[in-house]
């Protein structure tokens, strides 16, 4: 069971200050979730339209602990919990990876809400999402 | 008539050198176009959805003469031409606006094609779209 | 005194559901800070370079109300409030403007530190940014 | 030796039309450029500062052959030439993998060119980055 990502921060993805923009870690966090959802089967696209829902995200927030520059080698830590009938939350640890060990750079946390893609009503977890909150974010 | 958009580099827009991420331009190129149309009326997505259109980009490419840092301040000048009975070009030329007077930093051109949002056959153009074309870009 | 910023959603700033993604929101509200600050003649790279500082987000949350789509007009205000004699917050409110009126789609929150580019220790925050945050965000 | 890098489309990289925005391909061009380049042991960050150069890109062009959705699984195939003493070309083939075989979506080329951090005139590429020219963008 794996609920990690790891990945290299890429050119791109600097601000003026030559450092991470801060939004920017939260599209890697979700990069890391969509990464776990796959591992599980689950692409998010097809998975909307098969199951007519959405999953939009409610709620984030994050806490940056250190800078991370182009090149760095990151490690990003899911932690998946249910939230109620209908939804779940993932906390995320970053990780830089370098010669010297491990240093955490951010935690951050996303909360989920499943609604339908039509009445944007409240549904319940399709049975493979249940399950992979069920199994943390990893394979069950 | 205008066809011209102006705006400051953002702090995000930058890559691991401190100058803008060479695909950027390209966004910014898109964004001037997206502009250009809007002064015509024509919002990209309502008006695919109304027309049951596409309009995706054939070809690009650009020529990078000067580099952009964050808060540089640019003015993007689009002339539009017709090209066939289904599409259109749009020539870009990005210059940094200073004290010092402007420099040329990009020239760059993107080529559009209608097509059915079914089929994905080629189409005619709407006449809102043709007339923007028919205007050079600019509100006729 | 103005700390609004307003601008049109653009086609590059959705996801694969058709909404805007949810850490572009957060890079709309960057882009409403620097807006802010230029207004009062700051432009965060020269004003880095010049005071030898960075002013990194140490914390962000956000809370989503309502989906964005391409095309949508949002407005986004601003409330700067003092925290510390190093750092400052920042209350974003983002609404879509429509013809029935005014919706709230965003409320965020960003917490920025003044810190030393060389040492990384905090600093006092200089004048015109001090004289900034006394004003709210908006021109004193 | 391998030029191909290969990965899935992430559900942030697409426009209001639901597809690939046009400018992010050229986005993913440049990260497989950035893992061929790292296979080498040449992260660009840390080999300009060591090298005091830059390597600016000077064109990109780039034909769209097919749309992408998120979800999509893409290989990037890179053949790296030299261009003169201060200079290298990447010519890019991107393919959709599906079940039922490769389909060929982009072909873009990018030309780079190696100049003084300082002076911005052109240099010599330095030795390593010669090699990985020289062995095509694969490990030589």
């Amino acid at each position: 069971m794996s609920t990690h990502y790891q990945r290299t921060v890429r050119f791109a993805e600097v601000d003026g200050a030559g450092f991470v923009f801060f939004a920017k870690y939260l599209e890697l966090c979700h990069e890391a979730y969509e990464a776990s959802l796959l591992r599980s089967g689950i692409e998010l696209r097809t998975f909307f339209g098969k199951n007519r829902i959405l999953i939009p995200i409610m709620k984030v927030n994050a806490q940056y602990l250190g800078p991370l520059q182009s090149g760095d080698n990151v490690r990003i830590e899911l932690a998946v919990t249910p939230a109620g009938d209908h939804g779940f939350a993932i906390a995320y640890r970053m990780l830089q990876l370098g010669a010297a060990g491990e240093k955490l750079v951010v935690l951050a946390k996303t909360e989920h809400m499943v609604i339908d893609i039509q009445t944007l009503e409240r549904k319940p977890l399709p049975p493979a999402l249940a399950a992979w909150v069920q199994a943390g974010g990893g394979v069950s």
